[in-house]
């Protein structure tokens, strides 16, 4: 069993996409994948997977390489993917309703058991075959739902004062999508994904033309 | 100036943070700003922030720290911002609504010049104050309107055929936000945002409690 505070945090940003390959290898038939087969398919160098899989110790086998059913098995592990995750969203703008339907997020572990916002003329409303229920309601579905995981979806003035009230509530997680830095206690992890980083980011390669990392978010590969 | 081809990968993905962090500074009046107050507004350790900005050629002065205006002017021109950069969004379901409505672009250095969909019920509807175009016009419209960089917001399936129409329209950068890898020539950038992998990352530090990067997205900051 792998020890997961100490696998590097680079290598954590690339085990989804491994899984991710792993997954659609599993969809075809496939049963077992080489390191290059893996590479290919997950945009990442095969040096580089072999050193992330041997983090997880697994170092695949010579001429056959990895078991799809295992290495997929031990990444869900690593990931804390073996039960599903319920997670809720807060703010039902567009982007929230993307998040809502947004079919990755249930086939990969997470299960969206609400839908908050603040708006009363929101409230009420089916977004995505969910109801979508008063933020006032909070604490109480944290509760009862035993959620810790949020996406924060709200536009950027509100984003602190909903960051808090879900650390408050309980949560011990957020994806923040508001284009703002929020702060939480040491205790509570917040991922922020900033749509327009990711662009000044292309824009910088984009320039260069010809040293391009492949994958964006949470990945930094060089080119292979 | 610096030698942007030389710039580490990690760098590059943290300029956009504190690019932010400035231009925040500067509407509040700021002129300089210390390294301490840049990490602690960019979610950056001051000692990551230095070595970074050193890298642009940027020390800052001793007791006062870096002018907010020139090193605003530095990391736009380093991420090729110094001019508006006209972007594109193909495929106008949720996700692309919430992008066309997406404040952070515009403010950043990116201006929206179309939103194509390949649905003719999309078509010549109005999203954002612009209205849809036919995907078909692509190229007439990447070649009149100087695009050079495209947001592709379609389902999964559609992914892969519309960034080959991207690529053969002339666009050399794709922020890919459809769940799944595009394949593309060298000369092309690509980075993906993969919503899910996201989460999956996040569920990894919530499970550890207590190793958190502190950002996500483009930044794997350590926590300092």
């Amino acid at each position: 069993m792998p020890q997961a505070g100490r696998i590097p945090e680079a290598t954590v940003a690339r085990l989804p996409l491994y899984l991710q390959a792993l997954v659609d290898a599993a969809e075809q038939g496939t049963t077992t994948l080489s390191s290059e087969a893996l590479a290919q398919a997950s945009g990442v160098n095969s040096a580089k997977v072999r050193k992330d899989l041997s983090q997880l110790g697994s170092y695949g086998t010579r001429g056959v390489g990895y078991r799809v059913d295992e290495l997929t098995g031990e990444i869900s592990e690593v990931l804390g993917l073996t039960r599903e995750r319920p997670i809720l969203i807060v703010g039902v703008g567009n982007l929230g309703r993307a998040l809502a339907s947004y079919a990755g997020f249930t086939q990969r572990g997470f299960r969206l058991v609400a839908l908050l916002d603040a708006d009363a003329d929101k409230v009420g409303s089916e977004v995505g075959g969910r109801t979508v229920e008063p933020f006032s309601e909070l604490a109480a579905i944290v509760a009862e739902r035993d959620v810790s995981i949020a996406v924060l979806a709200t536009p950027a003035a509100a984003a602190q004062p909903v960051a808090d009230a879900l650390v408050e509530a309980g949560i011990s997680a957020i994806l923040n999508f508001a284009p703002v830095h929020v702060s939480v206690p040491d205790r509570v992890s917040v991922r922020t994904v900033d749509l327009s980083t990711e662009l000044q980011i292309l824009s910088f390669y984009e320039q260069l033309h010809g040293a391009i990392p492949r994958r964006g978010a949470s990945e930094t590969t060089s080119r292979s």
